[in-house]
């Protein structure tokens, strides 16, 4: 079966690694070509993929260092494949997948070189790959069994792998969803990932702006607010798309729960100090799609993030299972 | 000394009223035309103008409806107005602006017909007129009065005649302020209209997405989140663009204030259910500026207003003064 299009939005092309313009899908159908892994981090900096994205752009990214490493010396090729990792780890500091996918395909490399280091980062990287989308589809099977039949879903931005996986497996449980997505300001993947994501599904999403999420709500036109996290601290903070800790703030007041999704909390990050909100490019709010929204003499302000306390999270869904956030660290 | 463009955007030219298109500005400075009382009321239910606005296209549109009516015999000018007053108050129900402009108009004649009747509907339309800026610089001075010397104000929309009146007040009290603004999808007034008029006032307000706000007060970048109502009920409901909710909910969570702006509050709307919420066209969430921003097959869902209970108002502050919410019936 054809899945949606955003669930293999990474790919090898010949030499080189293809990535699915998200800015710009499902308007057109775009892939940036990126010759070399500085190119996959520069990809990833501008971006043209985000959530899970980057994960596979990393993996990706790392291939690419291998091969350009292929006839460095040893030693020298594991220093270039390290600072390729870095280069790749510095692009947004704010979701663990990079880091944490550079960590795996250097961990699953010995004392290889040549063509031996190429077959061992790629070997590693399908391994890491295959085991993102199958924590995914676990997590998924866990987050379907806290929506009711005929859950109506509000969503936030784009939450990618856990949002297929969740729909996947409720669609398997026979449960019928309906969905309220938020449009996701400045970028609008909620308006255009997810809501396309949904509709290739088979749904046929509701859209609000993001200022309608409390009205939404109070107007009962959503039993459950369910988002990605693009990082879960140990103490049960949920950090995701600027917006989420307003969704949350108004699932509180009106009695709607608040359900994170995460393939696991962060063991490096015991609480939110520990995390780094990525502070975007402020001008970025002043565009849509390209067009200038703003009047001039303005100044954007954009964190990419916001951080959601434990206490307006009704449970956290990782691969393991759903957890209350005070407890997500026995999730590890 | 040259005011914002948008403290003086509906005017007379020769025959016809002249609104200026607040779907454009501050992009483009363009001037619909209504050559007819229709006209006037087609434009306000196609968003020409918004906000303040209304009112004085409504009085003007009564001017036009008696000049429609001049050579009709008496019995048949008072209906033939009293019609174009039901059709004004028609286009937009969420606001009492109109309908108290009309009210007010229609009282200001007894029997006359023919030039006199146009000379007593312009005579009560510059009243009404007049006496609206006069009831909005009263609450200006009353608001400014609440931010100290410094403050940095959220706002949510364009609150108009009562931000401007707010920010002259607070400068020739000598405050400085700083502004942060919503964009307010999915019209932008906030990063259009706010921020252009902040702007021609001599600031460079920050600009969030509506998204951003709980984020924006979480970071401490605003001291008091500021909005105008379109309705305040008696018994201290806010209605106002939506979002609002959303933000004060953000504002209760993290120890911010929040002020409502309106003239006076309702007497003819005991509580919130008192009040028809205008629920738009769902195309209008799927476009911004005219361009397409959503996936094909989705549905827009567009409540223009949302209600805010008295517990999440900090104050109302009216012609009259500063109020409780639970106390603003005083004023009138």
């Amino acid at each position: 079966m054809n899945g949606p299009v955003l669930a293999d939005s990474v790919r090898f092309a010949g030499d080189a690694v293809e990535i699915l313009d998200r800015r710009v899908y499902p308007f057109e159908v775009r892939w940036v070509r990126c010759a070399t892994s500085e190119d996959v981090a520069a990809a990833i900096e501008q971006m043209v993929t985000q959530s899970s994205g980057p994960l596979f752009a990393a993996t990706a990214g790392m291939v690419l260092g291998a091969r350009e490493a292929r006839r460095d010396p040893p030693a020298e090729a594991a220093a270039r494949l390290r600072a390729v990792g870095a280069r790749l780890v510095a692009t947004r500091p704010t979701n663990n997948h990079i880091r944490d996918a550079v960590h795996a395909v250097l961990s699953g490399i010995t004392a290889e070189h040549g063509d031996a280091l190429v077959a061992a980062v790629e070997r590693a990287a399908r391994a890491h790959d295959a085991a993102y989308r199958a924590r995914s589809d676990a997590l998924g099977e866990h987050a379907a069994s806290l929506l009711p039949d005929g859950a109506r879903v509000l969503t936030h931005c784009w939450a990618d792998a856990y949002l297929i996986g969740t729909v996947r497996a409720a669609q398997r449980a026979g449960k019928r969803l309906e969905f309220v997505c938020t449009e996701t300001r400045p970028y609008l993947q909620g308006a255009r990932l997810t809501a396309a994501t949904l509709v290739e599904m088979g749904y046929r999403p509701t859209l609000i702006t993001d200022g309608m999420v409390a009205a939404a709500l109070s107007d009962g036109l959503a039993d459950v607010a369910l988002t990605a996290a693009d990082r879960v601290t140990l103490d049960g903070h949920v950090i995701n798309k600027v917006g989420t800790l307003g969704v949350a703030l108004a699932a509180g007041a009106f009695g709607v729960p608040f359900y994170a999704l995460v393939d696991a909390p962060d063991p490096q990050a015991p609480t939110a100090q520990d995390v780094v909100i990525e502070r975007r490019d402020g001008d970025e709010v002043l565009y849509a799609l390209g067009r200038r929204t703003a009047a001039d003499g303005v100044t954007g302000y954009y964190p990419a993030f916001d951080v959601t306390p434990p206490h307006l999270v009704t449970r956290i869904v990782t691969e393991r299972g759903v957890y209350q956030p005070d407890r997500v660290k026995e999730s590890l």
